[in-house]
């Protein structure tokens, strides 16, 4: 017990690593921005959190003096602290209420999360049934499906099924329960547990957002709403292939492939149900549904569909519908009768992942026109607002994921997350996740690292490295390719017993990418016929840690208002839990998922060209691209050829 | 090939053995009744039959002169013959046609088999795709949906579902077909098949009546409506106990016994479809649908729903609705899509094999009150017209169907299905199926034999042997049960080495039976207010075999006018097949199923009475048993105890 164990809500970020610091100073290690006006010295009292055992050991100071002054007795019983004044030993989690929360309100915050109703697909309802007779011989499920019309003649207009696990143990339910009891029912219409009336109900959920690199997942009280746990891993399915184009291939070249992409994306979805279930202390089986989100390679492999054909031209998917089975089906294991619902996705690579950054976003119910960018392996961006909303693919590569880097990692305990480099010395400030040494760099981390690598120099807008040689910490590597490169952590302080070093091609991936969503972002907002971002929504896994700052310094997004853009962590996840607690959710995503207008953008032209003005590392302002501007290059091009 | 095995249709009855006989004397053998005028002496010309290859080997006789003049040339090469002429090695399927059914027109016959629309539940629709381009990039499944609405608006209303395993295949099977399909649609909801357009279509169904003693499938051509083969078999859960009390007793009290029951149950089905599909020579994938009709009991075991409670007061089953789902889903292997429908069932034991018959005779349509008993391991009673209709059950046992019986067996080869007793020498002569020597007997030779014994004074009206000590047929038996006993065949004819007998056992089960079966009949009459049966339909896996005069003369059923009774062999499996065939059939089953008032002969008072009524073996008829007789029998009663 001498480490510690925090995950923040309602973001679901997580700290874990050696106790000590403040949580102020671990929130500020993971990612959650808390409010301090003093800087961390106890005088504001802005930084209030309140401390939540969860389930495992938890030992912490004493409340101080500004504690006492700020909160007050009733506040400390009702588990409120100042983060900047407390030390924690062991599990908690930590409720970072909105006011406690710093800069832009994000989608992620608790009000937003709380806004949706809490009416899940599955609900329990109770019933009274009087006992049969040699005169009312009706049959057990008859005499069920009765009460619950007799009980509730609203819901049920007609009669509900019963999924066949139930029935099978039906005769024996109701009359060990003496004809009381709790009747789960999934989407009104089919009845998916019974439970004796008298004992408490447990009834939780699961929604995973499946990313291509990443799985994160998040397990909810369906009875009082609460998110219980998170929980994420790596897709196991990156021994196949680091993004989707090489999965494709290995499905349809590799005589067991897809099976065996399949099993591998199932087995991490079992291994993060059982991580989750075992943090929240619930049973498996009373897990009644699983939410997910992901993108259209990633449903077709879920589901054991051969993507031959999502990976040519013209790109089709064999489904974009939601998906709705039980979920034993596809090898999910939850309770027997448990349900699975896959979100409906837009066209090509545009899936489902981005119908729930959108339904967590809701930019498509604003008058402002809103650039919504989720930064994947696979990139998806929408532009546009209640009228009408554009969206394309970009192919971004795991590159602002962490993966694919010489050091990249994702955004993990060891991870680099942000950096800043002395332009005299040249040397790193670097803050590491967990806040021990540093064993590589995240998403984040090489965004901050590339901006400050163009402003000190070190890089030019090109992407090229200036040859310093001579300064240590700018080197050609040895070996055989003898490649540019930049000593980030020097192995006398980092984890590995290395250099943590970013290389030519590290800066060469993250062009790519950042070159791939600008030009992305160029082509909607051209599709909008030319209308102006007012708001930036910045969405993905490593969302929460980003520098935006640095990310319109190097050109990952058009050049705007920093102040527009709201940083807003895992958004397709967030999505999926909004759809899990509340089933009105699923309508608005049938009717969303069509009513987007794809942008197929390999059937673009302007979009190459996008892509070249995208490449250089600078603010790159969209007016660059707009129509009179696009008319000069044409001009341009004229006069060259003329 | 030296042998013969013949499937007579419309019946599906079958003769199996050895060759040599007419197809005349082969038909009787089975039970199959044709006209003859002239006692089969090629003179009248009324036993036209089309004799039909079945797939196998088929040597027959070229035509005689009779024929010739009767049927001509054209009727010979349309395959037509006379029964009486035509002698057959090989397999054949005999077609019937209804001018040339004997006697009462039976449910079974051709012109009511084809009364039912073929309407499958399943049905195919050919649809044309325009192939995906970069400006329509509609998934699969989106595109196979629109075509199939604009293609025929009028049935598709509402987009279909899609089956999972179709889904997963979809990409390949739309594309290989070039974009031009015929779709499988179950209910008009839910896409089941894909398959090219251009090839031949193969959709078959099977319809199983689940019987507590044997299964009985037939294998139906979808597109066509024609029912290609047949088979039976025993069901094997009579290892676990002969009736459905026995095996209730099971399933609760051993560890693993509801598994047992089921599984068994679950192999014999798939025995029987194999054995199906290669008599009819198709595959087993192009099976889509399997219906079932079975008693209460049987319906919860195939589905491993514990019996516990159906089997004790207030005898309440866990489910009479009917039951759809995924043939796959309980073990079932037809098509990976393939559905199951299980007709639903009345209350307590009445299931849905009572509805079947009930289906396959229409007689809740009709102005006649008849009387519908279908004769089994588990007798079920029906008593009614359009306006009312009563249902009961009564615990018949195996005797009926020749199971139970010291050399009792089912109706196959081997079986003595005719006897009539020589009343001066005792002698029996017998007629067994399939000709050869006689191996045990069925239910209606038991009929027959007790009608025999009771009428040449070998037993006694109340079920006693006269005990004729000396005769060399009746004899008390040697060894322990000293038991008296008639040899119905002695070991020098039989084909099993020892004689074969009827004990006093054997008239005591049958005795039971029947009284079962006239108390139910008499109890239904009662409650209709006494209203006189005007038609009798007599069903069972024996049925086709009965002798209507013995089952008259030995008090089966209440007395009537023989001419009233039609004999209807397996109607539940007919039923099952009408409704393959016709979905119109399973709202009319809907319906149908609550409309029959169930009688809980338990719960019933008169029961008893009038089962001791029905204990002697004469004609007895329901006046004696009418109010007026009651009283009577009250008041002897009451002058024997004053």
């Amino acid at each position: 017990m001498d480490g510690c164990s925090l995950i923040f809500e309602p973001s679901g970020q997580r700290y874990t690593g050696a106790a000590g610091a403040t949580v102020l100073e671990m929130a500020r290690d993971c990612g959650v921005n808390l409010t301090t006006a003093c800087g961390g010295h106890e005088t504001c009292g802005k930084c209030r959190v309140r401390v939540m055992p969860a389930g495992g050991p938890l030992v912490m100071n004493a409340a101080t003096a500004a504690e006492l002054r700020v909160l007050g007795a009733v506040g400390l019983t009702e588990h409120w602290r100042l983060a900047c004044c407390v030390h924690i030993q062991g599990q908690a989690v930590i409720e970072v209420p909105r006011f406690s929360q710093d800069g832009e309100p994000v989608i992620l915050a608790e009000g937003q999360r709380h806004a949706a109703a809490l009416r899940p697909w599955i609900q329990f309802y109770m019933v009274t049934m009087t006992p049969p007779t040699l005169q009312d011989h009706r049959s057990d499920f008859r005499r069920l499906q009765d009460s619950l019309r007799e009980t509730y003649p609203a819901i049920f207009r007609t009669p509900p099924g019963i999924a066949y696990e139930v029935l099978q143990l039906l005769p024996g339910s109701l009359r060990q329960s003496g004809w009381q009891v709790l009747a789960g029912v999934a989407g009104g219409a089919k009845i998916v547990s019974i439970k004796p009336a008298g004992e408490p109900l447990h009834c939780y959920g699961v929604s995973v957002d499946m990313g291509t690199t990443t799985l994160a997942a998040g397990l909810t009280d369906l009875v009082t709403g609460k998110q219980l746990a998170a929980a994420a891993c790596v897709n196991h399915q990156v021994r196949f292939g680091d993004d989707v184009i090489t999965r494709i291939s290995y499905a349809v070249q590799q005589p067991d492939g897809l099976r065996q992409l399949q099993e591998a994306v199932v087995a991490d979805c079992n291994a993060l149900l059982d991580e989750l279930v075992q943090k929240a202390g619930i049973q498996n089986g009373d897990l009644y549904e699983i939410v997910l989100a992901g993108n259209t390679v990633m449903k077709q492999l879920f589901f054991g569909i051969m993507p031959d054909w999502i990976g040519k031209s013209p790109f089709v998917a064999a489904i974009q519908d939601a998906v709705i089975m039980p979920a034993a089906r596809c090898g999910i294991q939850i309770a027997p009768a448990g349900r699975l619902y896959f979100l409906p996705g837009e066209a090509g690579f545009v899936g489902s992942d981005n119908v729930a950054v959108l339904l967590a976003g809701e930019s498509y119910k604003q008058e402002k026109m809103t650039l919504t960018v989720d930064i994947g392996t696979n990139g998806e961006i929408d532009f546009g607002n209640r009228q009408e909303m554009f969206s394309a693919s970009c192919a971004t590569g795991p590159a602002l994921e962490g993966a694919q880097l010489r050091f990249g990692m994702r955004a993990a305990s060891g991870a680099v997350a942000h950096v800043q480099i002395n332009p005299v010395t040249l040397r790193a400030s670097c803050s590491v996740i967990g806040g021990g040494p540093a064993c590589g760099i995240c998403g984040s981390g090489i965004v901050d690292a590339v901006a400050e690598l163009v402003r000190t120099g070190v890089v030019q807008v090109s992407g090229a490295f200036n040859k310093l040689s001579g300064h240590p910490l700018v080197r050609r590597r040895e070996g055989k390719k003898k490649i540019w490169e930049y000593v980030l952590v020097p192995s006398a302080l980092s984890g590995i017993g290395q250099d943590i070093t970013i290389t030519q091609q590290d800066i060469r991936a993250v062009q790519l990418a950042k070159a791939a969503l600008w030009a992305g972002a160029a082509l909607l907002v051209e599709k909008s016929g030319g209308r102006p971002i007012e708001r930036v929504v910045l969405a993905g896994a490593f969302g929460s840690y980003i520098d935006r700052h640095n990310a319109l310094a190097i050109g990952l997004l058009p050049d705007c208002d920093e102040d527009c853009i709201a940083v807003v962590g895992n958004a397709a996840g967030e999505g999926a839990r909004l759809v899990l607690i509340d089933q009105g959710k699923r309508r608005e995503a049938a009717v969303l998922a069509p009513w987007v207008k794809f942008v197929e953008a390999a059937a673009e032209k302007s979009f190459q060209r996008y892509f070249l003005q995208g490449m250089e590392f600078r603010r790159l302002a969209l007016t660059e691209t707009r129509d009179d501007r696009g008319r000069d290059l044409d001009r341009n091009t004229e006069k060259t050829f003329a």
